[in-house]
């Protein structure tokens, strides 16, 4: 149960408390306050310390006199701030891979490759707080970054890095759902399979169709169900009176999402049930 | 903390499991498992005894033979093959709104209307154990379909139903979220903005442009910022080697997103920080 | 040069004249004017000789009623009324390809297959009145239908309809473009590389990615140069006041279309010019 | 009727011709081939000179030695690297233009604004030999770099070119299509109604949603029938073998079209026709 008292605190910008500074949808600024030091934009510094103390939501004025409005960071907030050494992946992604995947408080998961961490968070966010990220990376040198990634989004505690090639192995079991966003999925369906409970979930995130078509046929051969591949275009619209329209410049494709879920193979019992 | 002998149980299916009999992608059937009952499909009977004591992931044979697969329902199952009485929302724009909403495990959040109670099912679900999502219906024929569907879905005990009209006034306040799904959304934008905390989310969905217009200005002239306006066009992948390529008919359109956070007004400190 | 008195007339229907009666936008009705005889509809009956000396564009009211507009037929009315045996291909794809063939009038272009002659028609009207159509069809049995096809849609003199398989041989040489809409196009890129002026234009449709892959591979071994695959996504609008949106339904995907240019191969003079 | 010698002279580069020099897809220089002069790029310069008698579709190399094809260019290529000093319109715009205004060889057609001529090129280039195009622009500094741009298109006698404002008039009648790109298109309706042969076609292209919206009211107003509105989506494919995928970054949106037909108002005679 949340106490009130708790929400007043979470609300109330503190020593130590994240900001993100919004000028704009496309500008924002994320820092953690600490007294006696400045954000420094291109449209004027702000001073940390006068922050403290007020709520969440509060405009300030940068030293220019440009207009900052004090938000309390999303999660997405903290993943399109996050230091990259990978590839991005889109909120857009996120919302149809934690959906699909049908994760939610206390799902228990395997995820290939952390990266950068960026959708290693989002998992963590929806599993928390019993549920627990298992995220794979074969790439030692990317995890220090990840950790790094999911500390400052307050979600590490949720999470076990594993500094360990997938392909050659998954360590954990009865698992609700196993997410690939790797080069080579179709590699490690057939161990995913075996991790998984039954009826448990896959989801895999791949740039091309020859990756999809591979993953397809690997995830047929091993008894999956109900295999689905979508992608998602998505367009902002310039909403203002008298001249609405789609953006003219987009992003026409990040990459094709595929799900599917586990059946156990068939048994010797398997015969009319009558 | 989940215990082992918690996730065993889980996976067991048992006198009074909810089971998704799958026979392919676009036919399923959800039904509560009960001794002496069958389950009557166009491709033959399937008595729900056999499957007691089965693991979730087992595949049966219908009484003509054919293969069905006893899944464990999703949330997202649920949603599905919730009974209707209003249009349909799809998981594309349930992932979406649950995403730029930045709902998550403990989130406190508004939604209007209930209508069948679909979009109620996705928000519950990812704010348990200790969010909790109040839910306006001001027509009063909906609540109890809306009640059954979310009683079906096991979250009936994080929300709670109210017969008011969202327009005459939101009774929570200090809410990290307000989402609207209804015909006019531009009319709660203010009271929206009084129950929201500082830097709390906004989320609406409305299928007509005209729609998004008008709540757009409400937004702007009640200190929202960051006010995004999204659509997203999905499309299934049918893949078969050598045959790969989208399907042919798709759901051109669904809605437009708009989401937007809240800032407070200008007060009288406000000048420069320094 | 265009006579004045040969618009009037071309505007004043007569008997023999094509008409589309139009309902609504989608349903619409082309028949050819017989003195006697009457269209029938679900909305009633139309005497065809009442219509005999009035302008194109006039409004009639059926037996029962009924408004109509006695339209003249555009190429793309034949085309949708055109009978079919083989698969549709939309006016937005026959725009595409024959902006991106480069037609014109007096273009001398190469089609496979014919099929039903609708891509045929279209074709034959951009290149009329002095350019003309070879369209190889291998199925003997299509040629009637496309035949009557385009004498209905009155471009048949602009077409010569050859029951020849293109992936054996074309015959016309210094084309100004190479259109195929066939199920195997990459077995025909060498053929159309050789029958191609130079700087020639070919165009190729495919529902699959597989096939666009396959023939972009052979565009390159073949020195075709500005390779360019795009594929189109048409939404229609529903526009009303208050209630503007695009439709829910749509066809997500009907095909690639790739096109390129002919280039020569190196010859032994190719250093540099100066 | 063309001659094989016409063909041969066109398919040879002469003293001049216009060439366009392709490096790739994304590079590629149109220019008026004249002895003596070079083409100067990036990538090194090239002689003039040295193509005159060779054949288009000719490789040359830079003086870098960059391999440059030199192709014929086509009405397309002109639009494209046409002056310009107003928006651009694509290549899928035009040819949705050209197909739903049902022009072709003979038509005869206004069209307004004219700003740089680009579609008024693409609208010459299919009406020619016989047909014509009447271009109205009130902004009589467009008028010398739209005529300039006709000319190196070679279809100015194809075009009149009009400095009049054509909501104050339309002095053609009789036509058979208009089409619009302008940002008031619902003040020309009714003019445009008048100006039309009887199921003759207008087409207008208007980047947002609320000129639509005023154009598709005014269009049933002045019965017009077979009222449309669509967008067209083209999004490019990175054809490679093993790795293909759509491009990440598309326009997502040009403009949306509206097309219509004339028919003639009720008259006293119309009743049922039997």
């Amino acid at each position: 149960m949340i106490e009130h008292s708790d929400i007043i605190d979470e609300n109330i910008i503190q020593e130590g408390s994240d900001v993100l500074f919004l000028l704009d949808t496309k500008r924002t600024f994320l820092i953690n306050i600490k007294k006696g030091e400045k954000l420094h934009t291109h449209k004027g510094f702000i001073q940390n310390e006068d922050l403290i103390g007020k709520k969440y939501g509060k405009k300030v004025l940068s030293s220019l006199g440009y207009e900052f409005v004090a938000l309390k960071p999303t999660i997405y907030d903290y993943i399109k701030k996050a230091r990259r050494s990978t590839q991005i992946i889109y909120p857009k992604d996120i919302a149809l891979i934690v959906v699909y995947s049908n994760i939610g408080p206390g799902s228990r998961v395997v995820e290939a490759g952390t990266g950068s961490g960026a959708l290693t968070c989002a998992l963590a966010h929806y599993v928390k707080p019993n549920g627990r990220v298992y995220s794979y990376e074969v790439r030692e040198e990317f995890l220090p970054k990840a950790r790094k990634n999911l500390k400052k989004a307050h979600v590490l505690e949720y999470v076990e890095l594993k500094n360990k090639d997938i392909i050659s192995g998954i360590f954990e079991s009865n698992l609700d759902a196993v997410i690939l966003d790797l080069a080579t999925p179709w590699l490690v369906i057939q161990r995913a399979y075996t991790a998984l409970r039954g009826s448990g979930c896959i989801v895999s995130f791949s740039p091309t169709i020859e990756q999809v078509v591979k993953t397809v046929i690997e995830l047929e051969k091993n008894e999956f169900v109900g295999i689905v591949t979508i992608e998602c275009i998505m367009r902002k619209i310039r909403v203002k009176e008298g001249a609405t329209r789609p953006e003219t410049l987009m992003h026409g494709h990040s990459g094709y999402i595929t799900y599917a879920r586990k059946a156990f193979k068939k048994s010797n019992d398997l015969k009319p049930l009558f």
